[in-house]
């Protein structure tokens, strides 16, 4: 039996018309270093309108991609939604990629126009010679002269196009399983890979966003947006605060801890997102030069685990909810957060409030372990975490219909390469990377418990600890201790220091000493280079116990 | 350009699934009259999972609909997400019809089995014999052997029939478009008409509820549902509580003033939803007896606009925010909330309170004037309320194909037949129902406009206008009046105490005295009738001005 409901698009159209009329009166702000430079929704949906008869006028049609390369700012809120509401298809570069990575994502996604922030017009300079597909660059608040445009390229000042244009464009209402925007993940290895959004995904992640459940975003907040637009989808910020009327506020390039305290006391947020690193450095800036920030109802962290000190600081210290959220590009970003459940408050929220987060109605979850086979939520057992749902992708885009990476599907659940326990009520934490876990005898031991109890003992500078072939236990772990300046210790002793924290059978027999762990560019443990070294017999293992 | 996102179904049955885990300790609770019995979502899940095999066995198959006819209780809750996460659909009867209407819907939606209160037997009995489909009844805390099955008919004790069944259920993840439920319109005039909600527009609707610009329902809230789940989609709150894991509280049939205060006091809701009357009643009965409300956050009125006077009184007495809400089962029911924009706290957000309320970004509002021509949302021009979204009707439940009222939609959208003025920023006020706005000369007079003004006059006891017949200006109003007491006044006094309030060209010419205003079963003013008997000649008509 059919329902009699109409059959209407969640279409990123209806949005741009709700918020540029109903709630045309919020705003979107960018700190310009000493104050703010701001257009009202109205105006954004007037701007769109302009972009949307540009890109027509320079041959985007439906389905073409746009490019961004673009700090946090008015303009690129507005191309946020003005690109996918008029049918293209928005692709924000991530402006950190390497020239060989940034080259490889526009031209694998095919961007046809891009637009470049003028203070990053050096850096796209270089790039743009060798760039397959892009015909024309509008440049955004910059020196047009500046850039010299290879054959087959205009280039365009961003405000003397608009100004060209009227503020109306019939902004279609598609299928909601159109293609709204694509965003690269940045893969240590391999090739990044696409994910394509649709105008559904974004709608239904841009509801969730303003649930209480999740981030509660609500009219009256004024979200400062830390995450690069370019990062993970912008975490679905720009939707949700078009879909709730609240007000966003851009920082720019300017992401030091110092001026993003310098924006909050000018501006004011309720709201701000960011990534565990830059609220380490607000904190410690904080310290160094005391400020209220309670207008902050909330912060959401994500990205990487949050050290629970540096939540507590904010929370107690300075009186600001930090709120713990885990996801990533395939997942649009919103998996879990970490709202603590029903009448659990204070003190006794911390045990929720470390996870990595409760998942919604809208997220299904479930572990997998080694052999396959669904784990229970016990909040113990360990698996895999696999996820589905209608904002989590199915497939990386293939430009040519080959499948990309298949191994990160299992049965219409995306793999998520991550390890973790799930409790009865729903909330995840993590202990490990899938690549990394060590698979000992069908049960799997956390290599990140392991180094960060190790690494608890005073004459342990850093340890890394990997999975080490075993003919009886498939995998073992093997402990790579660089030893404090000054300090003696032997693996006896490390054994022993663990004894108290973990089962007997999870104990590591295998002990090696290196002067430093190897790490990958942007700093992590580089545990591939570290089981190659094993592997090629360069590690001098002692057996213990 | 097709995303690479998830093709992931927004079924009911996953929300089933969530609730009765994730948030599985959540629990519905019923008022016995002294106290409450308790279910956790767990157990909802489990004994759904009964209800499905049991209803499986009786036959149901998906698409079939299953009837209640109950109060608001633990199991018309589960009935209302079991029977749609198993596929089949849910019907719940309004216990208030007449036996005509009654026999009518179940027949016209062929109720293939139906669940019924123990108490409310007595009035089931009399309907069953002439019901032509239901081939079970499910006695639910009641004496089977009180209902006399008439032949074809078995009837079942719910208690007996669950304990039967093991408490696992493969319910099936549908195609979101398929039909969850059906609830009838009571129109005043010819038969009542079908709703089919979907399993994605009722999603799509709990989604709405639990943000902050609708009802903001979240985990920690217990909500008093008074509102009866038989009456338009029960409020969407059923799944709004599913999906936030809200608790839920059921008065039972204990729906007076007192009852409810009593329910209040013992378990503390944070929300309620209940129509004006009801929220009058409980106004009363505080000021006649005191006590401390503040518990609730929030309650929601709707189904009528609620006395401005009373909104005050809950928020300045009782510290008790009163929102606003309009909407139709047409529209599932959520279409607008008066929850004020940004900023607007205090005194001056009466100004928004007082409306029909603010329409979210899911559902498109317009208003369409005489001619058939969108008129501006400036919050002055007069048009008839035009809505579409993802959890709108856009059609009536048809058995034969054929179409029901195919006037009360318009190139898709849906005809609400609510005059009102939309404001920039999206609020609706409401002045009359279409059939009832006097249309002159190309505008339009709100009738209620005037009765209330003209009631004002300390002469006028009662007062109805309508439109009637006019040679020049289409139609001009007709002031019917029913003197106070003891009271004489003229209409040139009347039209005199109506000229500062009014434009010159909406000022009545035309009045009339009556002895009382005809009134429908509900003790609505029955304009019908008045019109009826001008056009009979039966009204003395003196025409001034």
């Amino acid at each position: 039996m059919l329902s009699t409901m109409m059959d209407d698009q969640l279409s990123l159209a209806t949005l741009l018309r709700y918020a540029s009329t109903f709630v045309g009166d919020s705003t979107v702000s960018t700190w310009t270093g000493d104050g703010v430079r701001t257009m009202t929704y109205r105006e954004v949906g007037a701007d769109s309108a302009r972009l949307a008869n540009a890109l027509t006028d320079l041959g985007i049609a439906e389905g073409d991609r746009v490019g961004t390369f673009m700090w946090n700012n008015n303009e690129h809120f507005l191309a946020y939604i003005a690109i996918p509401a008029m049918g293209a298809v928005l692709h924000a570069l991530n402006i950190r990629l390497s020239a060989e990575q940034l080259i490889f994502v526009a031209d694998h996604a095919e961007d046809q126009v891009v637009l470049v922030d003028g203070s990053l017009l050096p850096m796209f300079a270089q790039y743009l010679p060798h760039l397959k597909t892009v015909r024309h660059v509008i440049v955004v608040n910059g020196d047009v002269a500046a850039l010299s445009a290879p054959e087959g390229v205009t280039v365009h000042d961003y405000a003397e196009l608009l100004a060209k244009y009227p503020a109306e464009y019939d902004f279609p209402v598609l299928d909601e399983r159109t293609a709204s925007s694509m965003c690269y993940t940045s893969g240590t290895t391999g090739d990044p890979k696409g994910v394509v959004y649709s105008h559904r995904s974004n709608w239904l992640h841009a509801m969730q966003a303003t649930t209480p459940s999740s981030m509660g975003i609500t009219n009256d907040d004024t979200m400062l947006a830390i995450v690069p637009l370019f990062h993970a989808n912008a975490w679905g910020l720009p939707y949700a605060a078009l879909l709730s009327g609240a007000n966003m506020l851009m920082p720019d390039r300017f992401l030091q801890p110092v001026p993003l305290l310098e924006i909050m006391a000018a501006v004011k947020p309720t709201f701000a997102a960011a990534v565990p690193t830059i609220w380490g450095g607000v904190l410690a800036a904080l310290n160094a030069s005391p400020q209220d920030i309670t207008h902050l109802r909330s912060v959401v962290v994500g990205g990487a685990a949050a050290p629970p000190a540096m939540m507590k600081a904010f929370d107690e210290k300075h009186g600001v909810q930090v709120i713990h959220a885990w996801g990533m590009t395939e997942t649009s970003p919103l998996g879990s957060v970490a709202q603590p459940p029903q009448g659990v408050t204070g003190e006794a929220a911390w045990a929720y409030r470390v996870t990595q987060g409760r998942f919604p109605a809208g997220v299904r979850a479930r572990l997998v372990g080694d052999d396959g086979k669904v784990v229970p939520n016990d909040g113990n057992s360990l698996g895999e975490v696999e996820v589905r749902g209608p904002w989590i992708t199915g497939s990386y885009y293939s430009p040519d219909g080959a499948e990309v990476d298949p191994s990160k599907f299992d049965d219409g659940w995306l793999r998520t390469g991550d390890v973790g326990k799930i409790s009865p009520d729903g909330y995840l934490t993590l202990v490990d990377r899938s690549k990394d876990v060590i698979k000992s005898g069908g049960e799997w031991i956390s290599s990140v418990d392991l180094e960060n109890a190790v690494m608890g003992h005073p004459a342990v500078a850093e340890a890394a600890v990997i999975g080490i072939p075993d003919e009886k236990w498939d995998e073992r772990p093997l402990v790579a201790i660089v030893v404090a300046e000054g300090a003696t210790v032997a693996p006896e002793e490390l054994r022993e220091f663990l004894a108290d924290r973990f089962a007997k059978w999870q104990l590591p027999e295998y002990w090696t000493f290196i002067a430093e762990v190897p790490k990958t560019s942007v700093g992590k443990f580089d545990k591939k280079r570290l089981r190659a070294q094993h592997a090629d017999g360069e590690l001098d293992v002692t057996v213990v116990g």
